[in-house]
């Protein structure tokens, strides 16, 4: 069946259909508009994202079913980096005449496991042509307890500098994609497939032990730059504290190192945080639990800039400062 | 100035200053989401809409600054139709290239007046590049007490159905638009300025006299059609009781009279409601009050389809139950 048969109501029968719905007193998809009872005491954390065919993703090298997965997990990411649990999420979708159903519903599917697998239920959308390329447009809503809700305003001067993860292997992911470069199809996979910390961000959150928190999406350099200017501070960061993955220093063994991969490629989807040094042990616990590697990455210093120092001690000149839009 | 000099920050400002913000304990732009607290005993009603170049406007025609109050506008008129207070709106823009900065400055003008008229505050959002034509994705989200929020679901059997405002005069301004023709500049700014029917939507809820509530966006039948199957009804309605306006009627007058555009023409962004015949005069006196016209147009009936009579008492035959995106 195509796309044009099926027509606006039968697609969004086919969405309803994949998606548990919220349950009454409550009211997803149907309506004039979604009704929604946040939890008594907790306040709304709403975070939104538009990615667009061409400019976010390329669907010659991005599965359908990845590509839903991947355009809930950006926005659940922003949810993880402020500590909120993840609760609905409303989808506004314009597909291109001719569009294949059959790419549209594995990429259903992809989202659809994905938001199974934290509990966000889909509430509502719109769905439409576009004359261009495929547009997901997703605005996703968490909860939290106003005292627990991490803002990016907090870090203090000597504060640690903490890193989840590995940073770098989703640009060398899609570095490989573009030039058909063979590499460890791990580092693909966290191009096309990233994993938010919500488990983690949420953790943290609940025992009050980040004083502030981003996400990784435009590198570390440039989001750590956004806790500064937030918290009226700087930081320092020391490139050999930086985590990077095995598969990474394989591919880079025989060539000079591409630390700006590290801290200026994006889309690494990380949680970037700052904590007293007195909370160490708690978080390496509380990190270890969470079955995600942490590690301190430099300190908060009053300098009002980021700094990068290299290995040998020098500073790194940063080449780019994240994804140029304009 | 370019918006390439700009950059992606420098736009984000521009937005920022152009809308005031939510104020502590919550919080607007300038983290990874927004915090957000619902009035106590609230529920949320949450809608989003997507618009996008060359399917839902066509920038030859719309001038910016219309185009921004009328992307938020078809939001704000789902919100009128639950019944529900505007509150707070995410804003996701993605832009073409060489876009003009100006362009984008007066659409956000724009917005930000009809926000300001609603009371409603830009909380968040998303901007990036498109590699094709504009596409502005809003999120809307309002609030009211649960037991006088009006769903689709409601309408009984013997119930009126109610419009207000007139019917038909942006599809009429619609084909002007696209065809030159001249016509009375009214019909043409209810097709690019929509007014949602906040206050009267509001104020039905308030008094709890509608049944079921829905906005007009794909034209009445269509529309009501969805009221019909929510409430597992049908409705007769009388077209010679279908609010019509005086620059329509003019345009009209020497031609075989366009009942397509007034019930399936779509975008008129007015309210069909559905009330007890007891309403009447309660209806009647709210909506003096609210300054806005609504009609009685027909009656629910058990028959599970929505017909539609001619002046003459022959069935209209639709020719098309609103626009097809696929």
């Amino acid at each position: 069946m195509k796309l044009s048969d099926l027509g606006e109501f039968g697609l969004i029968g086919r969405i309803e259909g994949r998606f548990p719905q919220p349950v009454s007193p409550e009211l997803g998809i149907g309506d004039d508009g979604a009704i929604l009872s946040p939890s008594p005491g907790k306040q709304l954390v709403v975070s939104t994202d538009l990615l667009a065919e061409g400019v976010h993703f390329d669907r010659s090298f991005c599965p359908p079913r990845l590509l839903g997965r991947k355009a809930l997990a950006v926005n659940l990411s922003d949810l993880a980096a402020m500590g909120a649990i993840p609760r609905w999420f409303f989808l506004s979708l314009a597909i291109p005449q001719g569009f294949p159903l059959e790419d549209i519903e594995q990429m259903l599917d992809g989202m659809s496991a994905i938001a199974g697998e934290h509990g966000c239920l889909l509430a509502g959308g719109d769905t439409c042509s576009s004359s261009s390329g495929l547009v997901l447009s997703i605005t996703v809503m968490g909860e939290q307890f106003p005292g627990l809700i991490i803002r990016r305003a907090g870090a203090k001067t000597g504060d640690d500098v903490w890193v989840s993860g590995s940073l770098g292997d989703s640009s060398m992911g899609l570095l490989a994609l573009k030039s058909g470069e063979s590499v460890d199809p791990w580092l693909i996979n966290r191009h096309l497939d990233p994993a938010p910390r919500v488990g983690l961000g949420l953790a943290l959150a609940e025992a009050g032990l980040a004083t502030a928190m981003i996400d990784i999406s435009d590198g570390l350099l440039a989001d750590l730059g956004h806790i500064c200017r937030q918290s009226g501070c700087g930081a320092n960061v020391f490139l050999k504290d930086v985590p990077v993955s095995s598969p990474f220093l394989a591919k880079t063994a025989s060539e000079p190192f591409p630390w700006h991969l590290v801290v200026s490629g994006g889309e690494d989807y990380e949680l970037c945080f700052t904590a007293s040094p007195a909370s160490r042990g708690a978080i390496a616990e509380l990190a270890k639990k969470s079955g995600i590697q942490a590690g301190i990455v430099g300190i908060v210093t009053n300098s009002g800039q980021v700094q990068a120092q290299l290995p040998d001690g020098t500073d790194l000149k940063p080449s780019s400062s994240g994804y140029k839009h304009f």
